[in-house]
C-alpha cells in the first residue's frame, strides 16, 4: 500500500512530516510512503533522519507549496505544481492509495473538489473528525468542507460517518444524531428540519436518534454527529480552545495549590492532555472522494503525522470506500 | 425598581425561585420582586421561606404555567394566562421594569416577540450570554432567539452586545468579533460575508476586529462574539457539556491518583467549577425588547435566580436600554 505525504504541509514544514513518515514506516511493513515536496530539501533532511526502510520511502518533486494562510482556490490556480495538487494527482492516477496533508485545509479540500472524482452516490465530500467523549469516541461530520450544505449532503454525511465509526472505531451499530438547538422535532432552521425528515424516511432511520444539542457531544449520546461544515468547524475549534483553557485553569488553580503531590498531579494532568489531544486520533478524513485523504492539523508533530498515515493505511486495508458506496446505495436516489 | 419573577419557571418549580427572590431582596434595598404564578402554591411556600421584607414581595396570580418541554408558540396560544405571558403583560403595562424567568426559553422569547415592543432601531431581539475566558469574560450574542438571522440583525447584536459589555461587564472599549470558520476576509457562507461587510462600513468598524474562530472564544480574543442563534446555541451548550466532561475526567484521572492532598485538590476543583458555572453570572438577557428580560437556565438554583434578579435590577439602574438605542442610532438606517 502506498500513501502520499504532503511533506511541505503544516506550520513547521518538512521536519515533522519526515519524522512522522519514518515512524509510520517502522510501524507497518506493508506501507510505502511517497514524500511530495521540494526534492533537494527533502533529500537533505532525510540524510539526518536516522534509520528508515529506504526501499519503502520515495520522493516525488513538487516545485511549489501552498502557504497556510494563502487563499486556497487562488493558490491552487496560481501554483498548479504545488505539493498538495501533486498528491491529488498521484491519487487520481492511482499511483498511491491515499494522501495525507497537514497543509492548508482549504487547499486540500479544493484539490479534491477540483478533481471531481467523488465516490459513486456521493454529492459532496465532507470532513469527518473523531472527538473523545465520556463513553469513548464519536465522529463529527462535516467540520469545514461544506459550510452551506443541502439536506441531502447531511444525509450522506450520516451514512459515511456511520460506516467510518463502524469500520475505523469498531462501533458495531453506530447511532446518528443531528446537531440542533433542541431535541424536539421541528426545532431549528429549514436545513435541519429538512434533514431531520430525510433521515426519518431513509434506510438510516433505525440508527437515527433525532436531534441532539451541543451538550450531547461530549456526553457520548451518539456515535455520529451530523452537522453543516460551519457549525462543525466551530465545534472542533471551540472544543480545542476550551479544553486548553480548562486545562490551564486546572494547572493554575488546582495543581498550583498542591505541594507534596504536585508532581504526581502534574504528570496525571499531562497524561490527560495527551489522551484527549487532537493528535491522538490522527487527522480528519475527507470522506466521499475516490481514494483516501487525511487532513491533519497545521501544528501536527511527528506523532500526529505518523498516526494520520496509519489511519490512511487502515482506511485502505478495511476497504472503507467500498463500504461507503454500499451504504449510500441503500439511500433513495435524488437528482440534487 | 420592580422585577417580575416567573415563579413557576424552571425544572424545579417554585422553591428555587422563591429562595432566589428572598436572597435578591436581602441584597438590594431598592428592589421589589413580583412573584408570578399560582397564588395558593406561592403563599404556602412563602410561609416557610424564613424572613423576608414582606413590603417588597408581591404576588400576581397566573392560572397556568408552560412546561419545559411544551412547544413554545402552541403553549403560549393555548394558555394565555400562563406565568410567562403574565410577566410580559406586567412589563408591557409598565407595572414592572424587568422580568426574570427560568422557564421554557422558547416561550419566554416567543412572549417577547408576540408583543412586538422592540426598542427603537431594533429589528430582532437576541439573547446575550456571558462566558468566562482566559482574560475575563465575553458576551456571545445571539444564543438562540434567532436561528436564521439577516446580516442586519447580527450588526445590531454587535452593537447591543458591545453596550452590554461596557455597562454590565465594565469593559471600557469592547472589541467585537464575528464567529466564522477562518480569520481571513471572504471566509464562510453568505450571511457571515455580508455581516463582515456591514461591520466594516459601520460606525462599529473601529471596534470590529473581523472574523474569529471557535478557539478564540475562551482565549478571550474579543469582548463580544457575534453569531447567529443556531451557532450561538451550540456554542453555549457545547461549552457547558465539555466543561463538565473535562472536570469529570480531571476528578477521576488526576485527583483520583492523589492521596495526602486529595481533599485539598477536590476543594480547589470544586471552587473552579463554581467559578465557571453558568449560574455565576446569572442569566442571559434578551436584548432589544422594551424593558428588561433575563432568561435563566432551567436547572437554576436559588443562587442563579438571585444573581439573575440582580442583573435585571442592574440593567434598569444603568439605563441599559437607553444606551442601546443611542448606540443603534449611530448605525446606518435600513428597511430590512
Amino acid at each position: 500500500m502506498r500513501i502520499a505525504l504532503d511533506a511541505m504541509g503544516g506550520d513547521n514544514g518538512p521536519p515533522p512530516n519526515i519524522a512522522g513518515a519514518v515512524q509510520a514506516l517502522q510501524a507497518a511493513s506493508d506501507l510505502t510512503v511517497v514524500l511530495v515536496g521540494d526534492e533537494t530539501t527533502l533529500r537533505e533532511q532525510l540524510a539526518s533522519a536516522g534509520d528508515y526502510p529506504t526501499d519503502r520511502l520515495e520522493i516525488v518533486h513538487a516545485a511549489h507549496s501552498v502557504g497556510m494562510n494563502e487563499k486556497p482556490a487562488e493558490a491552487m490556480r496560481a501554483k498548479p505544481d504545488n505539493s498538495i495538487a501533486k498528491c491529488w494527482g498521484l491519487l487520481a492516477a492511482k499511483k498511491v492509495d491515499g494522501l495525507v496533508s497537514a497543509g492548508n485545509t482549504g487547499a486540500v479540500v479544493a484539490g479534491g473538489l477540483f478533481l471531481r472524482k467523488f465516490l459513486k452516490c456521493v454529492h459532496r465530500p465532507g470532513i469527518a473528525t473523531v472527538m473523545p467523549t465520556a463513553k469513548g469516541r464519536c465522529v463529527i461530520m462535516d467540520v469545514g468542507a461544506n459550510v452551506f450544505p443541502k439536506a441531502r449532503h447531511l444525509l450522506e454525511y450520516g451514512a459515511m460517518g456511520s460506516v467510518f465509526a463502524k469500520h475505523m472505531l469498531g462501533v458495531e451499530r453506530p447511532t446518528i444524531g443531528l446537531m440542533n438547538v433542541g431535541e424536539e422535532e421541528g426545532k431549528g432552521h429549514d436545513l435541519v428540519q429538512d434533514t431531520y425528515n430525510l433521515f426519518r424516511t431513509s434506510s438510516l432511520k433505525d440508527r437515527f436518534v433525532g436531534n441532539i444539542e451541543g451538550r450531547d457531544i461530549h456526553s457520548g449520546k451518539v456515535d455520529v454527529v451530523v452537522t453543516d461544515g460551519f457549525v462543525g468547524n466551530v465545534i472542533i475549534k471551540l472544543s480545542q480552545g476550551l479544553f486548553e483553557f480548562v486545562m490551564g485553569m486546572v494547572g493554575q488553580e488546582v495543581i498550583g495549590q498542591l505541594s507534596a503531590e504536585k508532581d504526581l498531579a502534574k504528570k496525571a494532568l499531562h497524561g490527560l492532555v495527551q489522551k484527549y489531544h487532537y493528535s491522538a486520533f490522527g487527522g480528519a478524513p475527507l470522506l466521499g472522494v475516490d481514494g483516501v485523504c487525511i487532513i491533519c492539523h497545521g501544528s501536527s508533530k511527528d506523532r500526529a503525522i505518523a498516526n494520520a498515515i496509519g489511519v490512511a493505511a487502515q482506511d485502505v486495508r478495511v476497504k472503507l470506500n467500498e463500504k461507503i458506496v454500499a451504504e449510500l446505495e441503500t439511500l433513495p436516489t435524488t437528482s440534487d
